[in-house]
């Protein structure tokens, strides 16, 4: 199976309503791919709070109003931040049944009030054990930072290195949110405190945006790009019933899986996105993957290895935390950066020679895992 | 492919948590069925306000947490009242993948104040060009009343009909929503205008519950139940799109698909389930499936063909009108009384050498039509 078209809108503070940035991401994939409107068999819509935020559920019968009058099989999935990857995880098996699948996700989130934001995005977090007590998500991924700095000697430093690098990348995507902001590491030193030791710069930003994905079960054009690996796992909602929490068990589960399909190792991937919601979960991630030892990926981005000229690059495009993190749509945004990679249309920011790419894509504190693994048709 | 186990809860007012609600339906179904839940290889779930209404979202995680340590592929589905057959739909796609899939739908609703219900009830339609003009699911459905009045000399008192029928049945089914309730047509002709010409009677309950169903691709068990059709289709949110307001285009186009698949006609059901949020809704649905003529749903509904003891007994559950409509839920609860019926097992309520079954389960006002038809193993 194979991704033959890609599309997405800018990522930001954005005017458009949520049926508009559909609407945009959909006819731009759509556009983008070989495969004719009229031969999409399956149309899946990933959101996360469009019903507290935009009060708008049933989103597939808002999809099926921006098609012509196919009557399409359209079916809305949620997984909290990982909705996008879950409903390409769920078109890819859907390929069982037809040929071509349209893939779109969406969200819009900066028409609310922080308080409504705050509120809302703890819906992706156990609400009775823990969204209760206070343990929103900056103070979940606070607690991640803290036991991963005592067990491995991880330092603040290490965490605004992936800031800076992930703010320099989103400097070369035309598209990420804050593509337009020079950041420096002593801004990222300097910004207050929000759940210690996690500051402003560790945390992705609110955004509105859509991304979306043709997938196809054959291929007919070298442009198009070969999935070959596609798993999901998930865990316990609460942290209370977490073994550990330096490492998403999760994600560990979801990439062993995808790897053994695709037949690779971690040492295969070229390019790579991981879900830095905030930035201790990039090192997590890395680690969780298998592309360094636990406890190694200090070292690798004081060395610089995930940067664009380094070993494996990791979120080119500006990661969640810079390119800009519409829960709904970051999924696809993944495999949209990684396709462009491949396809060795990336510009400025490309990485030479792409030719394996990994994405890995987390709900909550890993309540869910989703990886795919893209590799060029060649 | 065939239905190896089914369970539910209670409908109506419950004291229990959605996750308690969640967990009485799953672990029901998987003891109802002989798959031990080590071979249970994905789930899904069903839920369509729990965001809004319980502040929960990531159910997948949340169901995650109800099982064993299984890490396994969780997807939860919202398409609306839908949601349920949704979930069903895909799984059924997903055998390609699975040996045995359950799939489970809940909603808690009534832990909200009639005005937080109305706002939650109305994000399934559309938010810009029907809702914000006052256009809400009890006008939406009276318009198709007043439509089907007109066109076809439906009246009031057919409606009635449909609601005493539903209720009469509910007071055989020992876990409806309104088991414990007497109604008499008198009462029913009395009660307060909702949308004109809908009355209380008219509509369906705010509810609790959940439904569970396991799915598998082989069977070693004459209890069970063969899904020979399954087909989903959509149509445009707004009503100011539709080209008619008597018939639900996607709810033709999903039976047509599904009556194809499994090569049976209208005329081979012996017992049906439709989506009768609305009591003209199931006037529409009868139309719709081909179970009579546009216009002749009257002619049935006075004439008691649809009765327990009738030629196409319908709702036999009590309905949604009167077993309850927990909206996550419906669409299993269906797939519940079928499976149930096509066993020999619905006691008192029993139809009579019940062979072949179909379930109608729709989104919105038709955004969204799923239609499964099930078999006796035999």
């Amino acid at each position: 199976m194979y991704v033959t078209g890609i599309g997405r809108t800018k990522f930001g503070t954005l005017t458009e309503s949520m049926p508009e940035l559909i609407y945009q991401a959909m006819y731009n994939a759509i556009n983008d791919s070989p495969i004719p409107i009229e031969e999409i068999g399956a149309v899946y819509v990933s959101n996360f709070i469009g019903g507290p935020s935009e009060k708008q559920l049933h989103l597939n019968s808002v999809v099926s109003s921006l098609l012509p009058e196919l009557r399409l099989p359209i079916i809305r999935v949620e997984t909290a931040c990982a909705s996008g990857s879950s409903a390409l995880y769920q078109g890819i098996i859907a390929l069982s049944r037809f040929e071509n699948i349209l893939i779109v996700g969406v969200e819009k989130m900066t028409g609310s009030t922080s308080a409504e934001s705050s509120q809302n995005l703890g819906m992706a977090g156990d609400r009775t054990a823990d969204q209760m007590q206070g343990l929103i998500f900056p103070a979940h991924y606070a607690l991640v930072a803290q036991q991963h700095m005592k067990k491995y000697g991880t330092t603040h430093e290490d965490l605004e290195l992936v800031a800076f690098k992930n703010h320099n990348n989103s400097r070369l995507n035309p598209l990420a949110h804050f593509n337009h902001k020079d950041v420096t590491l002593e801004m990222i030193k300097n910004a207050p405190v929000i759940a210690s030791p996690l500051n402003l710069f560790d945390c992705s930003p609110i955004s509105d945006g859509a991304a979306a994905v043709v997938i196809s079960k054959n291929s007919n054009s070298d442009r198009d790009v070969k999935v070959t690996g596609s798993a999901l796992a998930t865990d316990h909602i609460s942290l209370s019933h977490r073994k550990e929490h330096t490492s998403l068990e999760a994600a560990k589960v979801a990439s062993t899986q995808a790897y053994e399909l695709a037949g690779i190792t971690p040492k295969d991937l070229d390019i790579v996105e991981v879900h830095d919601c905030f930035t201790i979960n990039e090192l997590v991630a890395m680690e969780d993957l298998g592309i360094c030892n636990p406890g190694e990926s200090k070292n690798w981005i004081r060395e610089g290895r995930t940067s664009i000229k380094g070993d494996v690059p990791i979120n080119t495009d500006g990661g969640l935390k810079a390119d800009g993190h519409p829960i709904g749509a970051t999924g696809l945004a993944q495999v949209f950066e990684v396709t462009t990679q491949l396809r060795g249309e990336a510009g400025e920011r490309q990485v030479d020679g792409a030719e394996i790419g990994l994405t890995h894509n987390i709900g909550g504190v890993g309540g869910t895992a989703v990886v795919h693994i893209l590799e060029r048709r060649g």
